[in-house]
């Protein structure tokens, strides 16, 4: 085993699993809140997940911050996008300015915007971009391994240390968002190889492309699982078939955040196929996984269901970059105001039936 | 016709249709955005809704007031809520000193509490509500009319004038909260008098009565209809049959808000309900209403459903007090800065396919 691989075996023991304890001792603690016992739904079922992660029926405000990785994909020349490879980069200089999606999402919920170029194919040279990239754009996974196992492990790694630097800094939530062209075609790739499924479950027409493109995109996938031979009882080796960086990255992200017992979030397709990622590394980690929304992407529902998790938002959002993430934050927010800031029937006097 | 009927048509008269023009607009703008088109899905369409709402492709950002109103309700003396009626106004107490799930969420979601009481039965002498009581607490409605026809009107026209206040201070967007024991019991019989269903249909749990009490609050409806005979094309004799304060006052926040044209957001069952007796009054009046959750109580998705209406949230939130409606204001608000803060194909230089 290399060094590379002792580290993420070190990182994967790194994640505990959620206290138990603490998320009984919230919902006794919603329970003597004025209002009728789980009134409030799946507000109720988040702050209890949220005391869970955190170890405490107290949490801190939250602080959540929206990593959104951007990263090129050989398999981009197979023609499996509406739009060319040229836009990855160009939508990483938008990240970095201020003018995408993401980015006012990210101020109207108060959140911190972090860019990451995880392996974008030509560098980007504009402040506020984190350039991490241990490749510039893996290789075309129908003709070989998307990145050398010791590459991909090195992504995942880079990932982790990021999110121990944010929580490090006080950041209790953490949003998966990512960018990069072709990346439905590597996420459902990784996604049918880690649940041996069949890719015509998992393949959609991403940001635009038309039924034929849908065909023709299930087939690449096909092509890029029977070169490659990925076994699903090797995380990293399917991570290494077909890629991609800003996967690989995120699932770091995704481990070093519920190792620090921060709320990870979930976006779409590919964000959650990071997130599943993460669970096959580390089965403790999803304890700490919220899913934020389910996109019109099929392949998004059949991961959600493989992770057990339910979705919070279903407004056919389908752009990614965290998008769908940033909107579960201020839900979150609200659901860790109403555990610690709520008076309770005997501070408020009011009566308790108890139902 | 009364004056008071008089004041009424006048305020109905001017609720304005939405500008189509500007809806048009902002659909232009968002398709001009750096993202695929549509791909944000309904945040889109919340966007295009708000311009046209305020009648402008760029809205201001977003302000936004819950008003929660509290009354009592003759009819619980049938037996139907789970909680004594003393917890209205014991709750309106909690409203105003903030330790209620409503004002925990309007302070986690930045929009202003109103606290109105609307009819309690017995005064609440706290500091922060507001007063505007037509009577304390209707009659029970198996016997005769909740309400005079004449308060009844009274009621909606001070909602009416909260609402006009709150648009001249510079809100651009009504959430509709309330609280009152037995408030479903009257929200299911308002609504099967406007609709012509079956009480049957419209009767559920509420605050936590059982199957038993579900079958109970249905034959009550049934008698405050069939004591009564209210009749659907006529909704203020529906409203002063069988009430109640509460529902009149925010069916009058909602004619204000819309006449002042500002987004009307609806909550659950009894808030829902006062939109559908806003939408009869006017029916320009539900192109500024939106929907902000689903509650699993029965009758809410009966009453959506006639409105046109398809919620953002289903979290299986059954509360009340507006604590749905607040969690769609961060939806909102990211709605309207996507339209206006986000950077155009041109502005960013990234290549548009016109996908």
């Amino acid at each position: 085993v290399s060094e590379l691989e002792q580290r993420l075996a070190a990182l994967v023991a790194s994640v505990a699993p959620t206290s138990e304890e603490a998320r009984e001792a919230a919902w006794g603690e919603l329970d003597r809140k004025t209002k009728p016992r789980g009134s409030l739904g799946r507000l109720e079922e988040l702050a209890a997940a949220m005391a869970a992660a955190t170890g405490t029926a107290t949490p801190e405000p939250l602080r959540a911050a929206i990593v959104v990785a951007a990263a090129d994909h050989g398999v981009a020349a197979e023609g499996v996008s509406a739009y060319p490879q040229e836009v990855t980069a160009q939508m990483l200089a938008n990240f970095a300015t201020g003018g995408a999606a993401v980015c006012v999402l990210a101020r109207a919920v108060g959140a911190e915007l972090v860019v990451v170029d995880a392996g974008v194919a030509t560098a980007v040279d504009v402040p506020g971009v984190r350039t991490v990239a241990i490749v510039r754009g893996s290789a075309n996974a129908t003709r070989g391994p998307a990145l050398g196992r010791e590459d991909a492990v090195r992504a995942v790694l880079a990932g982790a240390e990021l999110a121990h630097e944010l929580v490090r800094g006080g950041t209790n939530v953490l949003v998966l968002g990512e960018m990069g062209i072709a990346n439905t075609t590597v996420a459902a790739a990784l996604a049918a190889a880690l649940l041996q499924r069949d890719p015509q479950d998992l393949c959609g027409p991403g940001t635009g492309v038309g039924p034929g493109g849908v065909a023709h995109k299930a087939e690449v996938v096909s092509r890029m699982l029977a070169v490659n031979g990925p076994d699903p009882a090797d995380p990293v080796g399917c991570l290494a078939a077909v890629g991609g960086c800003e996967i690989a990255f995120l699932a770091g992200v995704a481990l070093g955040g519920a190792a620090g017992r921060a709320l990870v979030v979930l976006d779409g397709l590919i964000s959650s196929t990071a997130g599943l990622l993460a669970a096959r590394l580390a089965p403790n980690a999803l304890g700490y996984a919220v899913a934020s929304h389910l996109s019109p992407e099929p392949g998004h529902a059949i991961v959600l269901d493989d992770l057990g998790l339910r979705p919070l938002l279903e407004l056919g959002m389908r752009l990614g970059e965290g998008s769908g993430g940033a909107l579960a934050v201020p839900i979150l927010a609200a659901a860790r105001d109403i555990l610690v800031e709520m008076a309770t029937f005997s501070d408020a006097g009011v009566t308790d039936t108890g139902r």
